[in-house]
């Protein structure tokens, strides 16, 4: 099926938006009228350049307060209906979208709706285009899809038919028994679909409509389900994006309409209507890559940590360190210095890399490439939309490249040497990836598409400079987390922090055998102990070894989850978790109290 | 009445927090749980630190879910609760909050709320310390604050009183009849009174609490209506700010605070607790001063706009550029060349500027020197949140400083050298200010204030890169009017417009004059006055004539607005409005074009 998004989704001239609606491989664009008034483009030059750019006009949008109103009113409202009719055909468009009316002077009438509709729709036809009748969610008389389409239907106008619009169906009615009404409707008479999502928010509809609208998947909106009732009717016009958002009104018009081109891939997965290759979910961490243009603080750091120096890549200054399954490289190649210690790449275990790689290409994920340098094992990688790479490793599986292979162990006396006193191993339980400003929500999107992770609820905490909100995304089993954080407001992407927990089946002998080491821990201000004394209760001695570690406790309906923190070095830090007794979180209660600490402890060592 | 402000309407660390509310002025502080688990400090500490401050610590907040419980889980509560009054004991504080209920656990049993308040209040006691009970909105058995009383008053207890929260009360009710059973409550049994105001939106109250709550005077609730109602009742415990605001939790503490001051001292004038010197609203633009490192393009735009150079300060390089009533200052100063042109001042005509100067000094206005340099007129001048210098004018009143008295005229012969082909005079209609994103709601309250000016409603506008939220403060009759601007997120503050809009009585032939005189117009697209054809019905030639200009046109059940801009040089461009019929607005609706076509036009001359 065709695709289609409206301009007023994406930031920009109407130029530069037609140019990224184009490049992101949209069939066809709505022009929105404000879009319209402001280019210095003629109709006729806005319809070559989309031809230009492979791009169909598909629909005008928006005529309002045209239906049932006083005559001599609807005398003034046929005059603008006729110079946009004009307007469209001069875009060489055929269909032109009207809104059910929000106007105080529209009567609850609907045979009076019907015959003023059909009146317009004989107007549009003399102009070669059509009219889809769209029902507002906040309409003044007629609010619902069916209820538009009984009026569209009893105007009987070859050149009227309805669009339908996923935010103002779903939005009035989560419940999916509200949909069967839509394969009542003949395909023939949909003239139009729109698609949004939104997430899940109690506030005046108008507001939501009109400042939280979302790409499908990335709110909670059941908009598949929508698009299998519109499907069965026979419907095959355009799967068009109407969007109105503030975050992407100012975000790069480049990257969201790709943003909103995977959203619309996804959805026609989901629909039956497009089978890209089947995501093949990552079965782990199988390493986690930092730069840094000085390699002592980190390895200070991952040393105390337990972690031993094992092996160093043959061709590029990269050392793997390693306790148990948690593998770390560690990176002072040249071109990475410019940024400071950060983590710029991920191996994910995969059943499949081959096809981990071509879903991802489907989904239009850059993909990097496959050798970087000569001698690398060809990996397949992709880049998320923060940067960081994600590498497909199929590691030890036979006739597969092996990331390992491009590295030669240290012998074991040297390994030794930096092994410290630690017995258990460790491995990575999340990642914790605060994301570019403008990104959040493609950044999960991304995830979920083309890695085949599964978003949780979004969180907000308190960090003593402002709210952050952070987003978990899974795989179902757990043995891949990552958490998406992003700040209330834009900021210096460069301060940005990420952090590496390294999950341990006993957090205190961890604890010390990390300090016993020479490593420090966050402290943790002595008032939180009081008052996890007060809401819970423990085991003789439980709590001052907690408060004497700088260890954090929560619980949730499942179970336990005890973790503390390294120092920050550059924008990493390391975290030290046990979980219990299948705890779901990631410690958020606690983390006002730890951002809190880490922003005391600016200037702790390292820091 | 001592004031008193909530630690979680501050950004930062709880000594910030604690030193911004000492240094605004306030007497005292309510402690918010997570910002004494996050601080390195003991409660000891914290006493210590405020009494040197100057603070007392109020209230300790908040105590949740203790009441209506079966009695296991309330003898859990009452665990939590002795720990929590031990440490408000320690605080040095006598007085702890407690919300009504959100537990799914709670019963809807008001005697057994009563029961087990009072057994609270009993323990509380014991420590020396008293319960205030707070109805949430949101509470899950009790949500109103009658319904609170009710119980406390049923619990008869005397550590047990009611605590009232101006959201609280006013989210779920702007009738004023609902307040009137706050008389029915005994003055001494409201332990406590939480001010917050918030913007009317139509959202889930909790969220609407969470994130939007702004200080007293900021939003629509009648906050001030609220407090007579307590006053009356004899309360004389203190006037608590407690705000949850995403915005101020990421802004600078010391300003906010200040704003926060201020707010009360404006909400205790209006409850008839204060006296500051009443307003002096502001007769006029007196001059609008643009400080620039280069005066040849804002004085060539100036010169084809029809404004004469008519005198010079006798000791700095300003020059007065003047036609009819506007006069505009083009200082090229040295100290002022850093950022390039931008308007720095502005000179509102004052019936009284000692008046004026003493009111903005009480409400907390940055007080300028009065002579800034040996010969300068001793104006009085206070600083606008964004930094703009507010002149307090009395020109030509017998015995008070002129500013005009700075300025030698030129002679006859040069003035007319530089005089272009304009009649008719010009005035000032309105200036529109770009702010700091952190300083809008702050901005607002400033100039409402200190300078007695009316803020008008907000009004979003679409930029082609972003929403823009506006509002007007103005005085009643429209002398003089400033429009506040505020960008969708934080960016550059230098690359903010700041533009002056000038009255005239036929823009046609300001417009038709400043052509001639070899000055630059906007172009706005043809698309647009398509539009405006079907919209509206014009004279014969009159919509043409706007085309080939440049003019906007807009309409409101009052008159009509036709209106076109200058270029922009650095920060700073102009707009020639006529406004006619007593039109109220600014022309919001042709803002979006307008704002496209700037983009369009960087480049264009002089931008």
């Amino acid at each position: 099926m065709r695709t289609s998004i409206a301009t007023v989704s994406l930031s920009g001239s109407l130029t530069e938006k037609l140019t990224a609606a184009s490049r992101a491989g949209f069939d066809g664009v709505e022009i929105f009228e404000n879009d319209l008034l402001a280019s210095p483009l003629t109709p006729e030059e806005i319809r070559a350049r989309c031809a230009d750019l492979g791009l169909t006009v598909d629909l005008y949008q928006p005529l309002r307060d045209m239906e049932a109103l006083p005559e001599e009113e609807f005398a003034r409202a046929l005059r603008r209906a006729r110079h946009k009719f004009e307007l469209t055909r001069r875009l060489g468009a055929d269909t032109v979208l009207v809104c059910s009316s929000v106007s105080p002077h529209a009567v609850d009438d609907d045979a009076l709706a019907a015959e003023q509709l059909g009146r317009l729709a004989a107007l549009a036809e003399d102009h070669g285009v059509r009219v889809a009748y769209e029902a507002l969610a906040w309409g003044r008389h007629i609010s619902t899809y069916d209820h538009a389409w009984r009026v569209v239907e009893a105007a009987g106008h070859p050149a009227l038919g309805t669009c339908l619009d996923s935010f103002h169906i779903l939005s009035r009615s989560g419940d999916p028994k509200d949909l069967e009404g839509i394969g009542d409707i003949p395909g023939e008479k949909i003239f139009f679909l729109q698609l949004a999502d939104a997430p899940l928010l109690a506030m005046d509809v108008l507001q939501w409509s009109r400042h939280y609208r979302c790409f499908p998947g990335q709110g909670g909106l059941d908009v598949a389900g929508l698009l299998r009732h519109v499907l069965r009717t026979g419907y095959d016009g355009p799967l068009s994006l109407e969007v109105f958002n503030d975050v992407f009104r100012q975000s790069e018009a480049g990257p969201t309409a790709v943003d909103a081109q995977r959203s619309l891939l996804l959805l026609k997965e989901q629909a039956g209507l497009a089978a890209p290759p089947a995501p093949a979910a990552p079965t782990g961490v199988a390493f986690v890559e930092l730069v840094t243009p000085d390699a002592a603080p980190v390895s200070a750091v991952l040393g105390a940590l337990g972690f031993t120096r094992t092996a160093r890549h043959r061709g590029k200054p990269v050392d793997l360190w390693q306790r148990g399954d948690a593998r770390i490289l560690v990176n002072t190649g040249p071109a990475e210095r410019r940024d400071g210690t950060r983590l710029a790449a991920v191996g994910l275990g995969s059943p499949d890399p081959a096809a981990a790689a071509d879903r991802a290409e489907a989904l239009l994920a850059p993909v990097l490439p496959r050798r970087r340098a000569p001698g690398d094992a060809p990996l397949e990688a992709v880049a998320a939309p923060d940067g960081t790479e994600l590498f497909f490793c199929a590691a030890g599986r036979p006739g597969l490249p092996d990331w390992r292979a491009d590295f030669a162990d240290f012998t074991d006396v040297e390994a030794e040497a930096t092994a410290g006193d630690h017995d258990a191993g460790l491995r990575v339980d999340h990642l914790s990836l605060t994301q570019p400003w403008h990104q959040f929500d493609e950044a999960a999107l991304f995830h979920r598409a083309v890695l085949g992770l599964r978003p949780q609820e979004s969180v907000d905490v308190a960090d003593p400079y402002g709210l952050l909100r952070s987003r978990a995304v899974t795989t179902d089993d757990g043995t891949v987390r990552i958490v998406l954080t992003v700040g209330a407001a834009p900021v210096d992407d460069t301060a940005h922090a990420q952090h590496i927990a390294l999950a341990t089946d006993d957090v205190v002998a961890a604890a010390r055998a990390h300090l016993a080491a020479g490593g420090e821990l966050l402290p943790i201000p002595a008032n939180y102990y009081d008052d996890l004394a007060a809401r819970f209760e423990f085991a003789d001695g439980e709590l001052e070894t907690y408060r004497e570690l700088g260890v954090l406790y929560d619980r949730d309906a499942y179970g336990t989850f005890r973790h503390c923190y390294t120092h920050t070095v550059g924008r990493v830090f390391f975290e030290l978790v046990q979980r219990d007794g299948g705890y779901r979180g990631y410690g958020a209660p606690n983390a006002p109290v730890r951002l809190a600490a880490q922003h005391a402890a600016r200037g702790f060592t390292g820091g």
